[in-house]
């Protein structure tokens, strides 16, 4: 039986030497590459974190004492030494268990996550209730250097450091996010990790450890360093947080010794462990960006089965493509992407224009702002967050860009339901919590064509606002979109699919397709549906409406966003008021949080797949 | 004639002499008391704030160069001296010009501003346009230490840093925001402008200035103090920025030589100034707190015209003193504030309870999760955000409060319209934004009694998890509320407050007052008015809409906040699906952006004061 089989709780590994803790790792980072290589996952971050999850655990008396993982795709290994082993075969799975850590899940996820930034204001919750309750457990957040750009973590940082409560936050440093880190911050940590200081600080801290109590010596050995021109730590010190690093953090012997040491002294703490993304998996230590989610591979030979359907494009695609070449066209035109270069397609347009394209790191208000800077200086901005993440930029989208009419181009990419990243992730609160917001423009492409086209719109002088175009991850409808002359889409205009007299269906986005093929299936059955794609959600096409509402008096929405707020209610407020009598049904994601699965199970368990809008067609009729 | 009355526009100050620049301000100051003495706005930070703005457009070739001034309420000499000394008369008033800088209001005005930390992100943007475009203007952004601890600030200076584009951020510090500062940032800053360091700094640079060129000198200086224990402005070197200061922000002969060398300085620039709070006018210094926002003065006593009305109660005082009395009974309860312990009525829980009590700064994000991480670890968190700050916690109540089901009583202050801010403050999106996120209740109280019955039922268990409460700046009904016994409110249950059978009034929140009035209007036309206050947006009364269904067919809304997406829309989504022939017409915030004035002006522009709703009436029967 290997280690890794006797480990069903942290309370097993706390009596394991040294080398045991490195064979049960070197077990785990086994394990964690055999489940990823069928299911796929964030295999990246996790394989470079392990070291770091059993150290915490080993050192700290979990559940009692608390963990908060920052984003959390990091804490595979958590999961699987926290009575989650076999589970694990089931991340992110319909049913399965969640990718991030999920309070509900298990006594050990002490604070869920998925967006990024939030586990130091966690953690100092967490810190300052233990100190209200005298209860003296320990707090810990870890956090990485790419999480750490975003605002909220530096909110964290300044209010923990001026509080002085017991806390300890582990930055994560891998000088990596998804794509490559850009900021200040990634540069100044960059500069301690391979300063002459850094090596300095480090040999002489671990030296010093070794004979006697750690906190004499590092406070003499950083009193020392004070006089080194490049001070390391001196920003989180600026904050009020004791700084201790850069140590190697895939050094389990490091890690437990320097923790426990930690673990007993008081106030904001902040260490610096340094880790490899992909850590002892050579091909992801290779190439740390094609294997943050590399999908499925085969583990020994390193070979990721990337799919072979290269005729259908994904919307990412779409965007990438038709991006650089208006670009290309119109020196007025920038791009702007919080950390998802590679993600959302902007990569091509960064590779060929570099002097226009901005990944500025994780800080969405910051991205969104900052486009808002350039429309007012000129520039026509392209800014792509997805969907999830640009609830972070509610205010910046209200506050800088559409009280002041300012055209930024807001794409966003990820909307509707994502699948597999689940609850945090999904983008469907986009469509509700936008449309109150006056001079915006929203829009949702049919399919890839259209959002080229409607990419193409957003530059033309009839637009004169800020406009939201949401479109969904992957693949689109494979029909022809490269090369193909752009068309202008009229603003506020829909588009009809069907013909028909009996009821109405209408639609926003990609979803339209399958609510085509189920009005065609309902026709087979004699019902006749009136079928527009509404195309925006704001201006609401009332030309349509009032048409719609003269032909019929049964209206089924579908959208692949919150029924509350979006279409439907778009719609049923427009015909309460104008139209009494008209029935209005909508279908789309309903009034709880959805979990994790494949698109296609969360469709239906949301009841809007082909199948189900045919039976509400059905049934409405 | 005065020098101010000769200034119609930056250009007529680039001739003066320091002397007459000095003269300037002295006129600015009396001239911007003597205004609000009457007409009352942000006093106190705009009397510090002079001599920086007369600097500024002194040496820099404004509007070609661009100034972004962060919050803005600060600016009022900036506006005095670019074209609006007499139409600062109508600062903040109803058709007169906006207490913020504006771009539609003067094309000095470079960036509407409003909400704190956004200057940063903006300036960067206006300064990569000018690269990109080869027009050389220069770019400042003026931020308070206050809106420093915004996290989007520290995500622009994160970008700003690392791209390295010419750009000049003035850190304008008075070691105040509105209420006292907290955060390992204010305590930093405090320590840069007192310790020796600061002073030695300040004397060597300024002395070097008279005889040279300013950026030898302050590299020197700056080089031998890298060898002393506090190293000023390390933070904002850390983050890639050259660090200049600390001087005096209310010398404008220190000014305009300063800015005069920094002009010429590439790259990331951060100038820090200490300016005093009410510079000039001895009882603003005296009680920089209350003179944030002073109301109307004798300007020669600095008596302070305090409303004599102690008989009506406001929101704040009942949030203030009910959370007090929940808190001293039940020892769960923490109260957490973003900056806004006195206006929304907090300190009153501070003062006796200071270790409940926590003031985290501007900080909305971490100030929700915060308590989220609270909530986590057992306590009963009150966090109170006024609803247009909410909007920057966004995706934090949805990732870290309603998913998690986490209870955290979100006290939404100053929600509907605010009057005097204007566009950029009135809290009208609240309730549709919030309404399509699962687990979350949705309240507002019809007057103060509720408020604090309200208050009482979110500490109950019956509340299990996240809960809104939403209620308006000011005076409430002048009903009896103090020592009142608490009474639950049944969760989602509205209440009746006229019976009738012609047509249906639905309100929710205080609005439901000017309605009930409008309601008992129409009774005397002969209507008879069924109106209930509907209490809960979510979850919504159906109980009460089934039976306004079967009993009217005419259903009239009024909110005090957007129609679309708010309690209007929630009633037609039902209606349409589940009564159609229910016409439902709703009253509320239409679909544009409302300026400033006081309240009563606003809602008659909106349409929905009493006499709009008793006109509805009318119509819709």
């Amino acid at each position: 039986m290997s280690l890794l089989e006797q480990v069903n709780s942290p309370e097993d590994i706390r009596g394991f030497s040294v080398k045991q803790l490195e064979t049960l790792c070197s077990e785990i980072r086994k394990y964690m590459i055999e489940c990823c290589a069928t299911n796929p996952g964030h295999l990246g971050a996790s394989l470079g974190a392990i070291e770091l999850a059993v150290a915490l655990h080993y050192v700290y008396n979990t559940p009692t004492d608390k963990v908060v993982w920052d984003v959390g795709h990091q804490a595979y290994a958590h999961k699987i030494i926290t009575g989650r082993r076999e589970q694990f075969r089931t991340n992110r799975t319909y049913k399965g268990i969640s990718g991030f850590p999920k309070m509900s899940e298990s006594i050990f996820d002490t604070f869920g996550v998925g967006h990024s930034s939030t586990s130091v204001s966690a953690a100092l919750g967490m810190a300052v209730a233990s100190k209200l309750s005298g209860s003296n457990e320990k707090i810990v957040a870890v956090i990485g250097d790419g999480a750490m750009t975003g605002g909220m973590a530096f909110e964290g940082l300044n209010n923990a450091g001026a509080m002085k409560t017991d806390i300890l936050v582990i930055l994560n440093d891998n000088h990596i996010s998804i794509d490559k880190g850009h900021g200040g911050l990634h540069d100044y940590l960059l500069k301690i990790s391979t300063s002459e200081t850094y090596n300095r600080i480090k040999n002489q801290v671990w030296d010093a450890i070794g004979s006697t109590s750690l906190r004499r010596w590092v406070q003499k050995v950083m009193f020392s360093t004070k006089m080194a021109v490049f001070r390391s730590g001196s920003l989180f010190e600026s904050f009020g947080f004791r700084y201790f690093g850069a140590i190697d953090g895939n050094d389990i012997g490091q890690l437990t010794t320097t923790l426990a040491s930690l673990r007993n002294i008081k106030g904001p703490k902040l260490l610096h462990v340094i880790t490899k993304k992909g850590k002892g998996y050579r091909p992801a230590e290779e190439d740390q960006t094609a294997w943050h989610a590399p999908g499925t591979f085969d583990p020994v030979t390193g070979k990721r089965n990337i799919p072979a359907d290269n005729t259908t494009s994904r919307y990412q695609d779409v965007f990438g493509e038709t991006l650089l070449e208006l670009a290309r066209a119109d020196s007025r035109i920038v791009a702007v992407t919080p950390a998802m270069a590679s993600g959302c397609g902007m990569n091509i347009m960064m590779k060929e224009i570099p002097d226009r394209t901005f990944d500025v790191g994780i800080a969405e208000q910051h991205a969104v702002t900052f486009s808002a800077g350039m429309a007012a200086a000129g520039m026509l901005p392209f800014c792509n967050i997805y969907s999830t993440f640009m609830q972070r930029a509610y205010d910046s989208v209200i506050h800088d860009v559409a009280l002041q009419k300012l055209k930024v181009v807001l794409c966003l990419d990820r909307a509707g339901l994502v699948g597999e990243d689940g609850a945090t992730h999904h983008g469907v609160f986009d469509m509700a919590s936008y449309r109150p917001i006056p001079n915006l423009i929203i829009a949702s492409p049919l399919n890839e064509l259209e959002l080229r086209n409607l990419m193409y719109t957003a530059t033309l002088p009839t637009v004169q606002g800020p406009i939201i175009i949401r479109y969904p991850r992957g693949n689109g409808e494979g029909i022809p979109w490269r090369g193909v002359n752009f068309m202008s889409i009229p603003v506020g205009k829909g588009q009809l699919l069907r013909d028909g007299s009996d009821i109405a269906l209408l639609s926003i986005g990609p979803i339209g397709n399958l609510a085509a093929e189920a009005a065609r299936m309902a026709a087979e059955r004699g019902i006749s549906v009136l079928h527009y794609d509404m195309r925006f959600l704001k201006p609401l096409d009332l030309d349509i409406l009032r048409e719609v509402c003269t032909k019929v008096s049964k209206i089924l929405t579908v959208e692949d966003g919150t029924v509350a707020g979006g279409l439907h209610d778009a719609v049923a407020s427009f015909t309460a008021a104008e139209y009494p009598g008209c029935t209005v049904v909508g279908l789309g994601v309903p009034d709880r949080f959805v979990e994790q699965g494949s698109i296609k199970e969360l469709r239906k368990e949301c009841g809007y797949d082909t199948e189900d809008i045919f039976n509400a067609i059905v049934k409405l009729f």
